[in-house]
């Protein structure tokens, strides 16, 4: 994996350049709160898929799409506009949220002109006019998902009894779905075939998935300052996470954690968790993801950029924030 | 004009049968609150502007592209869920709005879901991809101008001495390009070329600044038994409309009528205007527009659909509601 961090690393670079002279570098008020956030940083690792997917295609096609891998980025960005918005949340990757900074009205606008912005820069990728009509169709029906998604976590907040196939179609929905696009995009606008494209859409599927599996874990098992984040919120405000779903399969109660939690709280948490075999259980769901998705991949013929895929999975579930 | 009001009721009908299968019919909660102003009526104008253009390019060509007729149509409903939320309005076309009968997180959206349809019924029309390419392209660049608009709307609350040029890019913004987009999306499927698309595009643009002139007349003029709203709203909230502009450049304080109106206080205001001269020179800019737009008609072979297009023109700065 020693190459994947110099290669998100140069992602990253190229990929807020392009935010500075699309978004950032943008006269009045309802660009400036819609590049608030965009330009805030990021790992901008949608971008890196849409890139490394083309190249797995066709060696050396990403520079014709950068315009695509900057779409998925947009696109992402326009979806934590309006949770942020849902949850009203004031922080996010270190800034104050947009509709907090500014107000909500401004913060539903920022949002819906991000969402147009990500299919003008789609149709601004070099590529077929067919293969750009397919990623827009992708583009449009993974948004139309991820509100789903957004819809469905939102409808958990008043529920003690979701499934585990409940958690998997919401994840899949929400985060899911975005990387399958990223995938799929780059494929499709790479000019690679209909069993290519969906090889690489369900490599960025179940990573996507796995990524958020983790994310799950991260919450529980990271120490705040690590992970710049609150540690064990959802615990605390017991959200049903597959965590608390395969504890609950497995006899135990994770709500009585619904309250301040001191160090020790989390501690035992954790070892009762683990006891169980639920953190196991829990971790093997995500890996097995990332192995289905890698066999996804061998479609591909060998490349760097394949293996580089393969290691975004695998740094999508041992990363620990 | 005799045969405007059939044909206009015959693609509402249309579009009301695509809702139903498309938008109505389909399972969930977040479908039923997108669907649920898009299903409450409305003229079905911006369809009708698609599908006349269509024709007006290769007569027959618009049973092919009914898709992005609806498209059109999901656009601007979209735009008036989210304006709703924004304004916290809670009535549109006499039924709840949707973030009053669900709440303000499922407003958002439900909204943000018909964004993400109307890019995927635009791609379902049957044309050439280069063509859909270019429609995307009108489409999302029309969605950023109407955030634009609806922020200048927005930063108008506030402010006084919001002059004509300030005003009329507003609307261009916030109501043209959107029938700006439907003529030229409409032009662009039916295989019209560059000059044709510009035409049609030319022809919306002006027509819908047109339409929103009209409106804030309506708003003055017609009787609340008749408009089925608010008489005198804008007045009575000191709005910063074309009528508001003019009467200040004509040395009338129209700031003074900033509270309860009684019907006298509304006939002493128009008398005034009238005397003054003010709503025959916002008639006139309205007209003047109709004019234009049906000048760059002129470049398309005179045809049943061309004359339709004028008729809407002209119906849109008659309509006395």
């Amino acid at each position: 994996m020693s190459e994947l961090s110099p290669y998100l690393e140069s992602v990253a670079k190229e990929i807020d350049r392009m935010i500075d002279r699309y978004f950032v570098d943008k006269a009045g008020e309802l660009n400036k709160a819609s590049a608030h956030l965009l330009a805030a940083g990021g790992k901008r690792l949608r971008p890196a898929v849409v890139m490394l997917a083309a190249d797995a295609v066709k060696h050396g096609s990403s520079d014709d799409i950068m315009h695509a891998a900057l779409a998925l980025e947009v696109t992402h960005t326009f979806t934590l506009i309006h949770d942020d918005i849902m949850d009203d949340d004031n922080l996010r990757r270190g800034v104050q949220t947009v509709h907090t900074k500014w107000d909500m009205p401004t913060g539903i606008l920022a949002g819906d002109v991000l969402y147009a912005r990500a299919f003008e820069h789609i149709c601004l990728a070099k590529s077929t006019d067919e293969a750009k009509v397919k990623a827009v169709q992708m583009l449009a029906k993974a948004c139309a998902d991820i509100c789903e998604g957004q819809h469905m976590d939102m409808s958990f907040e008043h529920r003690t009894d979701v499934s585990e196939g409940e958690y998997m179609e919401m994840v899949r929905k929400k985060t899911g779905v975005l990387y399958a696009a990223a995938a799929g995009i780059g494929a499709v606008l790479a000019g690679g075939n209909a069993v290519q494209v969906k090889a690489l859409y369900s490599f960025g599927l179940n990573t996507g998935i796995a990524f958020q599996i983790q994310d799950d874990l991260i919450d529980l098992l990271t120490p705040s300052e690590k992970s710049g984040k609150d540690r064990a919120s959802d615990l605390r405000e017991g959200k049903q996470t597959i965590i608390m779903i395969k504890a609950r399969e497995k006899g135990l109660d994770l709500l009585k954690y619904r309250h301040e939690l001191s160090e020790a709280d989390i501690n035992t948490a954790i070892k009762e968790l683990t006891d169980a075999g639920v953190l196991d259980e829990v971790k093997k769901i995500a890996t097995d993801l990332v192995t289905a998705s890698n066999r996804h991949l061998s479609l591909l013929p060998a490349s760097r950029e394949r293996q580089l895929l393969m290691d975004i999975g695998e740094y999508f579930v041992t990363r620990s924030y």
